[in-house]
């Protein structure tokens, strides 16, 4: 990291800017070693700097031609990859995350660039709709009435600790919030303040190369509450993307919602991620035991679709699964996290659980180095688990806790415990099906993702992909983080009632010139228009 | 209204409930006489009954068929034309609203619900979204994702006091929220509680010829604060729906934010609906000034799209066109608004606006009997409009502000300063048109429709309408309140990832035995799929 060059600066509006508050360094979670430039938290001149230029640059932007919010994605990818090694090298000793995990998940981060262009360039987003009018309408004549969706304006967003790329500076809510043409400011995490930093000039040389106005994105760095509470009290943002622990997204959601104008906080906040196994599924033992550790360790622990729980029907076939999952859960060995208050507070809430009464403790956690530590497994019953709510939240590191169930109807219950999830999954096999019918409304009411046989952890950067789910999963259930339908989180809708078409938004004029699929008096065309005559 | 009989209680699921809170009787608005039935406040005993009710009738409409919903919403729709005069009866002696006026009303509300019921058996709103799975994909096989939309829970819609059918028991967002198989609790306006209990009535008899849970639909009568209140705080309750004042939703909606888990409030709250006359569109001069009129006075000026501010560029025309709509105005007579606190609340307002420096008082509004007033029309300069923020208030009743400007900077400043709006409106010809240029992007910024050359009274129902618009029109820009979209409101998305086609919904299975148009692989079809094969 030393031939690296890294300025300690946030970018604002297309300038590097210093600034003058409390200092940080990233610490190398592997040894904690403080590592690259020295930063300085932003504060309300920065804020307001950034907020100001992206109010401006809203003016511009907000008319894009949607090929050029595409043209700008496509580009960022391309910096991504340009970029090479050095971004690598820095995100590996900011986050202790392995190389090919770093690289898978820039591909990730790329495809999802990509795919936002796609659809920016397809229009299907745009939600075009057309009532034409009919003035031979009784009693009264019906007038031309058309729909389009508008970008909503500066968005601010949050990186997450552990998707340093995904959920980072240039990741899915960036992506979707520059798809709809808004300017967006972007709290850097203080846990890897380079790997901001590089991504920060990664954006700022793909506005360059299409000449469009720098104001459109910046880059805050700060580790305190103070410049998150700045950004969404700030007039000029008109919507928030988090990602993170709940404490955190329940606090911006309450700020967001406080303000005189109240603004949405699409906050994404964790999950515990219940895992039903049902009799027939387990009969494949060793093998699932393998998969739910890979599912369980992924990350080390840190995704937030982690399987928390896994709910067990109790029988010696259900004890032996649990001793081969324990068996595999041993053999992973230490584990760096992200840093080393994440891995203290696992370490710290896991042994806080191990002294409930009723809790089996498989495997302890043990803590080594700056931020290792090994994986933990406890088991519990169903009627302990119900009876303590401590035993439900999530822990973020690799532990999960599996709950021994009577029956179907303990399962449900402790479903329906399990509160709000981004994820539910059951695992069954075809004679398992009377409950799988019996489970599967439950699975359904608490959580955005029911999953049949797999595992949580790898969420798709697809059309069809919710990656969201009822409270405290996120704070808005109706929307999605991750996939196409996560562009709806940055728009709002306009209509536009008997305006010539010389004055329309071009998606909505009568001869189509984007050549966007369109509802026309409800019927799904491309086809150009004609006005009707009386 | 002697041979109508009314209960004076409440419908909680399927039952005629008494209670014993405080008791109101609603008020003939032109005789200021109490009518009809006893009312007793709803407290917590009927929240919970309802809540309850709605909670268990939730676990089954979650999953009726598509076009159970459909036939519930064209029952009701038939229902309401069943119930004939007496329900016109009622609520003319309850809102003064005129016998034609209701008819009309009565007419849009059932094609409110008729075309949701459409909506429903199309599946548009769905939204299903298939990502067929690709098992050859590197580095990892790509899992089956399905999206579909799913109904959110009960839902808690308050009546408004204006539109006593289309925004009442049966409005658009309980058309809405049961399209989407939603359990609906209402709380009836108590300007017009026997109109509420007439609605509740006839959905009650819609649902038993059906067959269906009566737990479904409950309404709810009260004129206290605190009824809303239980309602948006009971934990049962997933959304809240509400149409009236600034001061009522926001409260309404902090409380749904400070849940322990926080719901979405849906309130549309008003709105200045600025007006903007060039030159050119002045030329027309009387009619015009009668078009005007016409607007300002629907309904008696209470329609939530009323303009109340017309921007003119100071000139001896615009001050003609202004003498003309003086004239008419005054023409007008008395209007007897919706209840005494209305008629008191408008008359007091324009008075206060009449003693600020600079205001010109054309029109004096003069009140008279219980809840009767005459129209009123005031003058400002836009520097004394945009210094005084007072002005800026909406007046619920037949008042209209013209706002005279310098120069086409002046409206747009004047624009800006008159913030969310439900509407914003251009009146303009050719000759205009780069002063239309200049001011579209204002005109977009600060409302949810655009309309040029037309009145912003009267919405149409269709799938391209936005009845909604930024704070504090609304305070969820991205969703409207009238309209096909309108479903979205009460919707959220659940991904199902590599579930057996037996246990998908069945808008997702294979087979598109619904016939709906699905989202697959990117391309819009009605053709049922197979699955890829390693």
């Amino acid at each position: 990291m030393q031939n690296i060059e890294l300025t300690g600066r946030h970018l604002i509006a297309g300038e590097w800017a210093a600034s003058s508050g409390p200092e940080f360094r990233a610490v190398n979670p592997a040894t904690g070693d403080r590592i690259g430039a020295t930063y300085h938290e932003a504060g309300e001149r920065e804020v307001a700097r950034a907020a100001d230029a992206a109010r401006k640059a809203f003016q511009l932007s907000r008319a894009f031609p949607t090929h050029l919010s595409a043209r700008l994605l496509d580009g960022i990818a391309d910096e991504i990859l340009a970029a090479g090694d050095p971004l690598l090298e820095v995100a590996e000793q900011e986050t202790a995350l392995p190389r090919p995990r770093l690289i898978g998940e820039r591909q990730r981060t790329c495809s999802q660039l990509k795919l936002f262009a796609t659809l920016v360039r397809e229009g299907g987003w745009l939600d075009a709709t057309i009532d034409r009018a009919d003035p031979n309408r009784k009693p009264a004549p019906r007038p031309d009435v058309r729909r389009v969706n508008r970008p909503i304006g500066p968005v601010a967003i949050f990186e997450a600790s552990n998707f340093p790329f995904a959920f980072g500076v240039c990741g899915g809510d960036t992506a979707s919030a520059l798809a709809a043409g808004n300017p967006v400011i972007v709290k850097a995490h203080p846990s890897h303040p380079g790997t901001a930093e590089l991504f920060a000039g990664i954006v700022l040389r793909a506005l360059q190369k299409l000449d469009l106005p720098p104001g459109l994105f910046s880059v805050l760095q700060g580790q305190g509450k103070q410049l998150g509470a700045m950004l969404v009290q700030n007039d000029a943002i008109e919507a928030v993307g988090f990602t993170g622990s709940l404490g955190a997204g329940r606090a911006l959601f309450d700020l967001g919602a406080r303000r005189p104008r109240p603004i949405p906080v699409y906050a994404e906040m964790g999950s515990l991620n219940p895992l039903v196994m049902l009799p027939g599924a387990i009969a494949s033992g060793a093998t699932l035991a393998q998969r739910l550790t890979e599912s369980v360790v992924m990350g080390c622990g840190q995704f937030c679709t982690k399987p928390g729980v896994v709910l067990l029907l109790d029988s010696d076939q259900s004890r032996g699964f649990v001793g081969a999952l324990r068996d595999r859960l041993a053999s992973i060995g230490n584990q760096v996290l992200l840093n080393a208050g994440i891995r203290d507070k696992f370490v710290q809430q896991i042994q806080q659980l191990t002294k409930v009464a009723g809790v089996q403790t498989l495997l302890p956690p043990a803590p080594s180095g700056h931020a290792a530590t090994t994986a933990s497994l406890l088991q519990v019953d169903a009627a302990t688990w119900l009876a303590r709510e401590e035993l439900r939240h999530e822990t973020f590191g690799p532990g999960v806790v599996i709950v021994f169930c009577r029956d179907a109807r303990e399962i449900r219950d402790a479903l329906d415990a399990a509160g709000g999830n981004l994820t539910s999954t059951i695992h069954a096999d075809r004679g398992d099906d009377a409950t799988v019918r019996e489970l599967l409304p439950e699975l359904e009411n608490i959580a955005g993702r029911v999953i049949f046989g797999d595992f949580p952890t790898g969420v798709e950067v697809g059309c069809a992909m919710v990656h969201g789910g009822p409270y405290p999963a996120t704070t808005a259930p109706a929307t999605t983080s991750v996939g196409a339908a996560a562009i709806r989180r940055y728009v709002r809708p306009l209509s536009y009632q008997s305006l010539p078409d010389h004055l329309l938004p071009p998606a909505l004029q009568d001869a189509n010139p984007l050549g966007v699929l369109r509802t026309v008096d409800s019927a799904i065309t491309r086809d150009a228009i004609a006005r009707p005559v009386a």
